[in-house]
């Protein structure tokens, strides 16, 4: 029996049997995750992903994390490198534990409850090299700044949205907020290039701020010189655009072929920031 | 062992060990609750509560929760049956189980997860009798329409409104949209009464729909001839209120006795309205 087969759970760092049906991220989403790609046991961007998973503690207030952090990861890493080889979408949820009276937690924290799970996948080669239909989900995200960007368990809206999206098999959703501007995708970050210049949503009034969308941001774009922006965006802006494409950390970059009345091939901006992804990837990125 | 202990789950409707920590419920709060008023094995509100908990299911898209509900409900009874005398709060869990490619639930849906938890507690006659200080939340609710008034489990803005909350010892969170507007006690729901005529906040744009305000407004304010409206109300509109109450299925009806710069006795129609709750509960009211 491996990950791969059933999640394992820890309480506190302490490895246990199952998730209590007392815990807090059953009763009020109340927990964070991260979805990581992991390849021969290696997570190419996992302090990227420590550091949003710490972020986003910080901002739902959760007491003493770091007194667990660092042992589950290295129990996780030990998980990872038996993993038979391949290619695995790690799941990490860490939620507030138990107790407390009704929304408040206690006050004294119980140690969080980590659960961790491995699913073998492949790369999509075809959506890489030849892109994706990307097609607006009929529902609009609402605004909740506070808790815009975090990767925490209240996902409501997304489910719904996902369980709505009809588009043709292996379409995108497109995932706008209540006043029509573009956010990202249902499980990705998205980008466009006008004049030159990559431009992304902000995410400071909803959305999912990902790992992958701030080594672009932070890291690839500046090394291939090119400017990137967080701005305001509509779907006139993506219609319009020279380039889009989605991101995310599990499937890198794929180019969007098509979208409403705008089809592309895959641009050159595109192309070398997907160069840059797999440089990461293979560790063959020395900066 | 006993459920107020540990809680018990069902698969379907089926008792299990433990909850799957691959649950819908723990990845994405994909569910909905109730907390119930428990005396004697007897849920005096049970037909509302099953009737908010469908309709939440109906607006989530839960599917074929009808197959295991009346299965559940009544083993959920007899659990009950076998409790020590006393009054328990009783908690029920409802997600849409496992299983699905990320946010989208499966095409073939999995048997919701059931899980049950009983509470002793006692009713707090001093805040029943002589009310509790009501007090600004400082976190105020994003408006999300489509979620609106369903119990889900995405609360994470009760989690930290209720974390944050410093008010003195007893006193209840209200909570306020984006825009201002009164929306809620952090536990309860809220009406005041003006002219002679209750009011309590629409919820349509945020909000827990309770049972006991539901329970008020179909039915114990029109024979007790109290004209019952719903509509948008400020801060000031409560501290202008001839009376302002506090309710929920558990506690039935707390008066409000301060709150910035008013306070209040326990109005006539607020005592009126707490006799009919006690009729109820007692299983002597004959309508």
């Amino acid at each position: 029996m491996t990950i791969v087969d059933k999640p394992i759970v820890w309480v506190g760092s302490t490895r246990t049997d199952g998730v209590n049906a007392a815990d807090r991220g059953l009763a009020f989403g109340d927990g964070l995750f991260e979805t990581m790609r992991c390849q021969s046991g290696v997570i190419p961007l996992l302090d990227l992903h420590l550091a949003r998973l710490r972020k986003g503690c910080d901002v739902l207030l959760f007491d003493d994390i770091e007194l667990y952090l660092s042992d589950v990861i290295e129990q996780l890493m030990a998980e990872l490198s038996s993993l038979p080889v391949g290619l695995y979408s790690v799941k990490l949820i860490v939620t507030r534990g138990i107790g407390g009276r009704g929304y408040a937690p206690p006050d004294t924290p119980s140690p969080p409850t980590f659960m961790l799970r491995a699913t073998a996948f492949e790369d999509d080669l075809i959506k890489r090299d030849q892109g994706v239909v990307l097609q607006l989900c009929r529902r609009q995200l609402s605004l909740c700044p506070s808790l815009a960007g975090i990767k925490h368990l209240n996902r409501f809206e997304y489910v719904l949205a996902a369980k709505e999206f009809l588009g043709p098999v292996g379409a995108q959703g497109l995932l706008t907020d209540v006043n029509g501007r573009v956010v990202e995708g249902l499980h990705h970050n998205i980008f466009l290039v006008r004049r030159g210049e990559l431009i992304t949503p902000r995410l400071v009034m909803c959305g999912v701020a990902g790992v992958m969308r701030q080594l672009i941001v932070e890291r690839l774009a500046p090394e291939l010189g090119l400017i990137v922006k967080q701005q305001d965006l509509s779907i006139d802006d993506l219609i319009g655009a020279q380039e889009v494409f989605l991101c995310n950390s599990l499937h890198g970059i794929w180019p969007v072929s098509e979208f409403l009345s705008s089809s592309w091939g895959v641009g050159a901006v595109t192309q070398r920031l997907q160069a840059s992804v797999a440089r990461i990837w293979c560790g063959t990125d020395e900066s």
